[in-house]
C-alpha cells in the first residue's frame, strides 16, 4: 500500500495548472496579461475611478529558447493595504472577491496562478509597488511557498509620496511566447485583440499597451462616466443550499424563523415569510437555533418548491446597455447595420444574470474579417464585461448560433455578419477555471436565443429591404435599357408623341414597382 | 475597503463546484456515479484483481421535488487502512493519487466533490464500508466540514470477517434527476452508456448496475486478464520546471550533479548525463545543495533546449490495445467493417502518451445509432480508460474529426461509421477538473489524426471494394437482362450456336470487369 498524503492547495494548482488556462508558454502569457488587467479593472472600480490601465511586456536576456518576458501592469486603483500584499498576491484563495455581486473572477486565485506560473518557469521574484492611503509608497518582493501556500517576502521598501493618488504596479517575469500562432493568430494578436475588446465591454476604461518590439497601442475610453456600481445582495431563496444556510444560521444569534427569513434573504419581506412558512407548513416563531439538520433541508426543498418569489433582484448587475454596445460596435467595426438589445434580467438556481446581444452587418470591417476567419459567423463572447477569445467551441454562445435557424432571417453562409453576446452574472457558470467557456444553462441558453432573434428579426427587415431597393433597381435598369426601343414601337403603332409616351410609361412603371 | 478572508480549499470547490461537473442534480448525480465507479476500479487495480463492481441506485424518501437517491457503490478491490478513511472521502486534496504513471483521476478531488455534493442537498452522512486486510471490518459514518476541509467522524463500528475478502462500500445520499434530459438522452441512459463504455476499454472488469426501477443491467467482462499494471516512472527532463526541480534537490543529500541527474531522471544514465552537462556548460562535479535558483532554471532551460534525450519511457502506459478494442467493439457494435490501430508512445512537455483509434462502419447499430443521433460522425471518446461523454464539442477529438479530410477516403455525411478515440498519458492535458475534455496539445492532436488516417486508409479500400462489387454487379445485372435479346440479334446476324455465343459474351464481360 501506498502512502497517503495532503497536497496544499497551491500545490494541487501548481499540478492542474492547465485547468486554469496555464497549458504552454503562448496560452499562459495570456492568461498571465488578463488575469492582471482584470484585477487592475476591479481595483479601479473599487476606487470609483475611470481606469486607467498600462500593459508593457518586454523580452529579457538573449536566450532564444525559452523566452523569459517582464510583464508589468500598473493602475490608478484603490490600492492594497500594505500588511495584506503579501497573501493577496502569493497565497491561493486568499482574496477580497467573495461577494454576492457581479464580479470579474473566481475568488482568490486568478492573479496567483499568474505569479505561480512565473515563479516555476524564471524563479525570478514578482514586484509589486502599491499606494493605498495616499502617502505611502511599499515596494514588496515576494515568492511563493508552494507547498505551505504561504507568500514569502524577500523585501519590502517604503517611500512618502505627495501626489495623494493611489494605484498598483506588478512586475512579473515568466516564460512566454509572444510569436507563436495559438489557432489562427498568435498570442501578440491575441493579446492586443484581448485589450480592445476590453474597451468594448467597458467604455470607460483606458488601456495602453507597449509589446516587445515597442509598438504602442492606445485603447482610449468612450465615455467619461463610471458605470453604476453593481450592489451587493442577499442570497435569494432559490439559490441556497443545506450547506449556506447551515452557515448562515450559525452566524446569527437566537431568532425566530420568520424574522431571520426576512433579514437575511433576497425579496422575503415579513409577510412574504409568513405566507412561505405557513405553505411549508413551519412554524415562524420557531428559534433558528433549533433547526436540526433535517429541518434545514426541508427549509432548503421548500424554497426550492415554493414559486412565489419574485425574482432575484436584477440590481446587482451591471450590464454593458444596448445604446454603449452599438456606439462601442459602430466606432470599432463600422458596419452598415447594427441591432443591440439588452434583455431584461433573469435568473438561475438563484443566481440573476442578464444578456445583451448585438448583430452588426456589412461594411468592410466585417466583410473583411469574415473573409480571414473563414467563419461565416464572427462571434465575440463578453462574460462579466471580460471578453473571452478561447475555447469557443465549447460555449453556450456557439452551442445556441449553431442552431439558430438563420434561414429564417434570411442569413446564409456568406451574409457578412458579426454576432456579440454578454453574459453578466452574480454567478457566472464558466466550465473551467480558466474562466473561457459558458456552460449549458437552460434559461441562459434560453435568453440568447430571444435576444438574437430580436436582433435578428430587424436584421431580416434590413435586409429584405435592401434586396427589395436591388431588385427594384434592377427591374428599372432593365426597363430603362429597353424603354427607347419598345417607345419607337408603340409610336410606330400608336403614331404618338414619343416623348411624353416614354414619361407615362416610366411613371406607370415606378407607380407599379412602389405599390408591390 | 472591504476585508479580505482565506478559504479553504473545500470551501472554494463549494462554492466553484461546477468547475468539478456539478452543474445540476441531472449532471451531478452521473459525475457522482462516475467518482465513485473510477474509484472502486483503481481499488481493484491496485489489489490486482478483477474488478467486480455493483452500483445501486435508488430513490428514498417522497418527494417529488427535489428528488433524493441513496447511491451505493460497491467493490472487490484493495480496501481502505481505518485511519485514512475519514480523510480519504472527507478532505478535498487528501489522497494517494499522485505519482507519474496512468491514472484515472486528478490528484484528491474527485470523489470528495460527491461527497460534498450531497452533503450540501441532502445534509446526510455518509457511510463507508471498508476491509483492508481480510479480517477487520469497519463502517464509518462521516460528514465534511467544509470550512476547515476536516473530517467529522459520527460514529465507527467495527466487526471481525472469515471471508478473507478486500473491498470498500460506499453509501452516498444525493439530490439527484434520473429521469431529467441532459441534453439528446436521460440521465439515466447517460449512466447506462457510461457504464457500458467503460467495460470497452476496461474489458476485464464487470459492472452490475440496478437502477431506481429495479431494472439490472450487467455489463460482464469479456476478458479474464488483468492488463499489465502501469509503473511509476522518474520524472524526464523535458517534463520538468524549477519548482520540481528545486524539491527534488531539497529531498537530496549532497551529491554531484552527474549522479544526481543519473539516479533521479528517466531516460538518463551516468553516461548521458555527462553528455548533456558538458553540452550545457555546467560542471559535472558540483554538488546539488550548491546549486542557487538561477543555476536551477538555467538547468531547466537547458533540459529543454537539449535535443538528444529519447522520449520518455512508455512503460508507464496502459492501452487498452488494437485486438482487444476492436473484439470490444465488434462485440457492441457488431458493424460491416471495422479497423483500429495504436499507435506508438510518443510525447508532449516531458509527459508520455499513446493514442489508439477505431473506426466501425455500417452494420444495422451504427447505422441506427447515426440515424437517432443526427449526426454523422459517431464519437467515442476515452482518457486512461475512462469514456467521456460531455462537452464534445469543446474536446481535442472532435477538432481534429471535424478538419479531417474525409471525402479523401470516400466517407460523406450520410456514411453510417462510428470513431473510437482513446487517449492514454501519465498527465492527461484536460481542459476542466470534470475531466470531460481534452486540451488541444498540439503532439496529441497530431497523433489522434494519425491514427484516423491509417484507421481510414483501410475504410477507404473496403469502401472503395464494396462500391466496385456494387457497379459491377450491376453492369452485370443490366447486361444479364440484355443478354439474350443482344445474342438472338448476334445469331440472326452470323448465325451461330445461341448458347454457346452468350457463354463467350459473358465470360469476355466478367473478364473485362476483373482487370479493370
Amino acid at each position: 500500500m501506498r502512502g497517503f498524503t495532503q497536497l496544499s492547495v497551491s500545490d494541487w494548482f501548481y499540478r492542474n495548472r492547465y485547468i486554469a488556462g496555464f497549458s504552454n508558454p503562448a496560452r499562459s502569457l495570456y492568461q498571465s496579461v488578463r488575469e492582471l488587467v482584470e484585477n487592475s479593472l476591479d481595483a479601479c472600480e473599487a476606487a470609483g475611478k475611470l481606469p486607467y490601465i498600462t500593459v508593457d511586456l518586454k523580452l529579457v536576456g538573449e536566450s532564444k529558447r525559452p523566452k523569459v518576458y517582464r510583464l508589468t501592469v500598473s493602475d490608478n486603483g484603490i490600492g492594497i493595504p500594505p500588511q495584506y500584499v503579501p497573501q493577496a498576491f502569493c497565497t491561493v484563495l486568499f482574496g477580497s472577491k467573495f461577494e454576492l455581486k457581479q464580479q470579474r473572477g473566481l475568488f482568490g486565485l486568478g492573479v496567483k496562478m499568474a505569479v505561480l506560473y512565473g515563479q516555476i518557469t524564471t524563479y525570478k521574484p514578482l514586484e509589486v509597488t502599491t499606494c493605498y492611503d495616499g502617502r505611502n509608497v511599499y515596494t514588496f518582493t515576494l515568492q511563493m511557498d508552494l507547498r505551505s501556500n504561504k507568500p514569502v517576502v524577500l523585501s519590502v521598501k517604503t517611500r512618502k509620496t505627495r501626489k495623494h493618488s493611489t494605484g498598483t504596479t506588478v512586475i512579473l517575469h515568466l516564460v512566454g511566447d509572444y510569436d507563436r500562432r495559438l489557432g489562427s493568430r498568435s498570442t501578440g494578436e491575441l493579446i492586443q485583440r484581448y485589450l480592445k475588446l476590453t474597451t468594448i465591454a467597458n467604455p470607460h476604461a483606458t488601456i495602453v499597451f507597449s509589446d516587445p518590439y515597442n509598438n504602442v497601442f492606445k485603447f482610449e475610453r468612450s465615455v467619461d462616466k463610471l458605470p453604476p456600481q453593481p450592489r451587493e445582495t442577499a442570497p435569494h431563496p432559490h439559490g441556497v443550499d443545506a450547506e449556506l444556510l447551515k452557515r448562515m444560521i450559525e452566524s446569527s444569534r437566537n431568532t425566530p424563523l420568520q424574522a431571520f427569513l426576512a433579514k437575511n434573504f433576497d425579496r422575503v419581506g415579513p409577510r412574504k415569510a409568513l405566507e412561505f412558512l405557513k405553505w411549508a407548513g413551519l412554524d415562524p416563531n420557531m428559534d433558528i437555533k433549533k433547526l436540526t439538520s433535517e429541518d434545514i433541508v426541508k427549509l432548503v426543498n421548500a424554497f426550492k418548491a415554493y414559486d412565489k418569489f419574485l425574482p432575484p433582484s436584477p440590481n446587482v448587475l451591471s450590464p454593458i446597455g444596448a445604446e454603449e454596445l452599438k456606439a462601442a460596435i459602430v466606432k470599432l467595426f463600422n458596419p452598415e447595420f447594427v441591432k443591440t438589445v439588452t434583455r431584461p434580467p433573469k435568473s438561475y438556481s438563484g443566481f440573476p444574470f442578464q444578456v445583451e446581444a448585438g448583430i452588426a452587418y456589412g461594411g468592410p470591417v466585417i466583410k473583411g474579417m469574415c473573409d480571414e476567419e473563414g467563419n461565416y459567423k464572427l462571434l465575440f463572447r463578453f462574460a462579466n464585461k471580460i471578453p473571452l477569445l478561447f475555447d469557443e467551441r465549447g460555449d453556450v454562445c456557439r452551442k445556441v448560433i449553431e442552431s439558430f435557424n438563420w434561414r429564417q432571417y434570411r442569413v446564409d453562409d456568406s451574409t457578412p455578419i458579426a454576432i456579440f453576446i454578454h453574459v453578466c452574472s452574480t454567478r457566472i457558470p464558466y466550465k473551467t477555471a480558466g474562466k473561457e467557456m459558458i456552460a449549458d444553462v437552460e434559461e441562459i441558453e434560453d435568453e440568447i436565443r430571444l435576444a438574437l432573434m430580436d436582433c435578428a428579426r430587424d436584421l431580416r427587415r434590413y435586409i429584405y429591404r435592401k434586396m427589395k431597393l436591388i431588385k427594384e433597381q434592377e427591374r428599372l435598369n432593365l426597363f430603362k435599357a429597353y424603354i427607347t426601343e419598345i417607345a419607337d414601337d408603340v409610336v410606330r403603332i400608336v403614331e404618338e408623341d414619343k416623348k411624353k409616351l416614354m414619361e407615362l410609361m416610366w411613371k406607370v412603371v415606378t407607380k407599379r414597382g412602389k405599390s408591390k
